[in-house]
């Protein structure tokens, strides 16, 4: 999840101050049509320390109209307030309509906090979240707009902010024990972010994950899709009796969202991937017998431990996953494995649910299948194409996440592997592929099309990863050029998640 | 929230006759239009056993086509089954767009059996209803219709209904030590159906609680919520890019409503009261002063432990809610009560989410907050005057119900009251008002317009007790004819109220 924001995403000087004028002019703007309009604006900043909460909430406080802007931040609840229930202070502090207000550290800071403390366990950590979820739900079906930001830094970039702030005589103040007292715990607060993002992220009121590190470029970010959440609010107000629900009209890709646009293709969880690791041959047999012997020991157990494996594989055209599905199989005794090709849904899928034609193939305990494409079809192809709306995929993201949490707590072990290859890579390989015999069949005019979309592609890859990329079920993003290193990667991973599963 | 259902609805011969044939043609009708529409019906029968779940399922395939109804029934887990996610077997039986299933004993079914067997403990009950509640939300963001049918009976009439199927050779297949089993845990299993409602009945897939005594009468509502229910989601599909979301198109109200709707108005939660019940003054004065002095006592001691209480007042106009209010407060030390009287929202309020207002007043720790109606006016007259579409007061149930909770888990004692009379003591009332001088500003138009809307108020007042008499705050109905009655029993139910949770 927090993968996709330690990127190292940033904007130059130059770029920024491009964008501002801009985006400044268009925020006072929308903010003044907000005045009029039947709904308010509920903008929530949570996440690391020192990743940029307050500062963003200030900065746009200086660049709209504060008069019209109600900005709250909380600690501890006051003696007034532990007397009533938790969520009474924010209910009292909620905006009327047409307004705007920014909330910090505020309804997800204590179940996080008494989470990562260990004073309350994970089934009262849940029904919290589930508490906020509907009190998040009764607010956008009332017509609120409620925008979360959660802003990211990763554990070594928050070390180094702490440290330069000890250093600053103006921001030493920041920096106390507590601080350091957080840091500390770190793996343990994504943890619980970790679960409270992925179970509080809905399509009415979804989880922006920011990275935190520059701060010229989570600015821009956040000014723009608060921009875009308003605007989105006053056209659907403006268009609610002409428009069908769901179908919401593309924003216009103006100057500041083709600047954010650029630096997603430009830095993102594929590109920061190092691509020339490579395996010689002598090295791929000895590595392939290895964990292949392991897996085929380590299945057998599993077989009778009834415990299942399901395992998708993702990935660019021609990035390997057919190698990659026969070097997994090829340890496998036939009867314990089923391969499951993803192409176009039959009649009978696309008559029901889109996940209908996944739970179909679930298989009996103890037995791994592997899907060769799968249900994230629907925040790829089907996004990029144009196939499923913006509200489809959107919502996609929290229904998969919620099919795959039933997986795991009935035990399965679900592993994710997107295979990633180079752009020149891929052309490389095509161009093969043409050539040889008998491998034509394996390139088609579709796939040359595919390749056109490539940046579309890298975006949604890279919010795949943002957005599904759980505790329960993380991904492995495999470097594909060099088919030996990529083989032995999906290999090892299968055993070493098996035998960690096995040993629970 | 099952009192609605054990008031002894039942439909006459002559009347059910009447209605059958209409309905018949009708339900062939809409199932023949919905092959050929774009979203599945998925219909869910639970409930108490011997309520009439298997037998209407079999009377709707006899009236509509079997050939596009898959009906399935669930018994234990097969093998095959156990070793997948518990929902695995709905998902391979859910139907295609164009058809209707209906599931008896589905995915209700086994929470709700464990939870009554102590196999499972609130908590993990919770968080499969979660489950159930997600997969529900599913289906029906993907279009499909999902029509939930509780059926009820009370205690006794399910143990008469199993004795007389011992006596009926046909039937005695049916009645084995297991159904006296379960008979004996008659009171758990409705507790754990509370709850599963409450957690599950969403506006997109409500339940439908359904007093299943009288054969007749459970066939029509059954049969005619169907049918309207398909007939909606053909409208929506047709009309969905030109209407606005939400505002639904009232259906018609045609033969088979017409005779619901007059049997709601006729068996409901307020006319099986006793209104004759009556206090003479002797008795009063002493009750009144023992029941003013109790909850004195224990309002002190509730102050000192912090337990806050909230009474909520609702009912007819001139049903005396102000006379029982100050015999409440009465009892009572300025300082440790407010009341709040709720009449049209401010402009401030209005601006906000309509919980807004009640929020704010909530007080602090060991106080009473009395309100003289409440959040319940949104159910009520925002219902029956059209300030509410029917869209919003059905989300309003689950909110109520949320807030409720709310309130409770946070220690406060939640009262509600609805003061009742009958439409002759009210017009008498309204009379005398209107004839002594100092009563005279109590009576006003709207009350004589709302008079005239009784039997509207009467069926939404059955449906919100039906809705929100939940285990954790369940509505007292009191008597009002008689004030002395009245008032004596509100008095004595937050004084019994008052005692038992101080004792926790």
């Amino acid at each position: 999840m927090f993968e996709a924001a330690e990127v190292g995403r940033k904007i130059s000087k130059s770029d920024y101050k491009a964008q501002v004028p801009q985006l400044r002019s268009e925020l006072l703007a929308v903010q003044q049509e907000l005045r009029q309009a039947s709904f308010p604006v509920i903008v929530l900043f949570a996440g690391v320390d020192t990743a940029g909460k307050g500062e963003t909430a200030n900065l746009l406080n200086e660049w709209m109209d504060p008069r019209w802007i109600v900005t709250r931040g909380y600690t501890d609840p006051s003696g007034e307030e532990r007397e009533r229930p938790r969520l009474w202070r924010y209910w009292r502090d909620l905006p009327p309509r047409g307004r705007l207000a920014m909330f910090l550290s505020a309804w997800y800071s204590s179940p996080v906090r008494d989470r990562v403390a260990g004073r309350i366990a994970t089934a009262e950590f849940d029904s919290l979240l589930d508490q906020i979820a509907a009190f998040e739900r009764a607010l956008t079906d009332d017509g609120a707009i409620v925008v979360k930001f959660w802003m990211h830094l990763s554990k070594k970039a928050q070390k180094q902010r702490l440290k330069s702030f000890e250093q600053d005589p103006l921001q030493q103040w920041r920096v106390t024990k507590t601080q350091w007292k957080h840091w500390a715990m770190f793996n343990k607060f994504v943890s619980a972010a970790d679960r409270a993002i992925r179970r509080t992220s809905t399509d009415s009121a979804p989880w922006h994950i920011v990275e935190g590190e520059d701060e010229r470029y989570r600015t821009i970010v956040v000014a723009t899709e608060l921009r875009d959440a308003i605007r989105r609010g006053l056209e659907r107000s403006a268009g609610a009796s002409r428009r069908a629900h769901g179908a919401r009209r593309k924003v216009r890709a103006d100057g500041p969202v083709r600047a954010i646009r650029r630096i997603e293709r430009e830095f993102n969880v594929l590109d920061n991937l190092d691509l020339s690791q490579k395996l010689d041959d002598d090295e791929f047999d000895r590595e392939l017998a290895e964990q292949q012997a392991r897996i085929n020991v380590l299945q057998r157990r599993a077989g009778k431990k009834c415990v299942s494996t399901i395992i998708v594989f993702e990935g660019w055209d021609a990035a390997g996953k057919g190698g990659a599905i026969r070097r997994v199989t090829g340890s496998l005794d036939a009867r314990d494995y089923q391969v499951i090709p993803i192409a176009a849904p039959t009649d009978e899928e696309r008559s029901r649910h889109y996940l209908w034609r996944f739970w179909r193939h679930l298989s009996r305990a103890g037995r791994i299948t592997i899907f060769d494409r799968s249900w994230y079809g629907r925040v790829l192809v089907e996004r990029v194409e144009g196939f499923a709306t913006e509200a489809e995929y959107m919502r996609a993201f929290g229904e998969i996440t919620h099919f795959e949490e039933q997986l795991v707590s009935d035990g399965i072990l679900l592993l994710k592997f997107w295979i990633h290859i180079s752009k020149d890579e891929q052309l490389r390989r095509f161009r093969e592929r043409s050539h040889t015999s008998y491998k034509q069949w394996k390139i088609t005019d579709e796939d040359w099309r595919n390749r056109k979309r490539w940046p579309d592609y890298t975006i949604a890859v890279n919010d795949m990863v943002a957005r599904t990329s759980t505790q329960i079920a993380p991904w492995t993003l495999v470097e594909g050029n060099d088919k030996n290193f990529a083989r032995i990667k999906v290999l090892r991973t299968v055993a070493d998640r098996l035998d960690e599963r096995l040993k629970k």
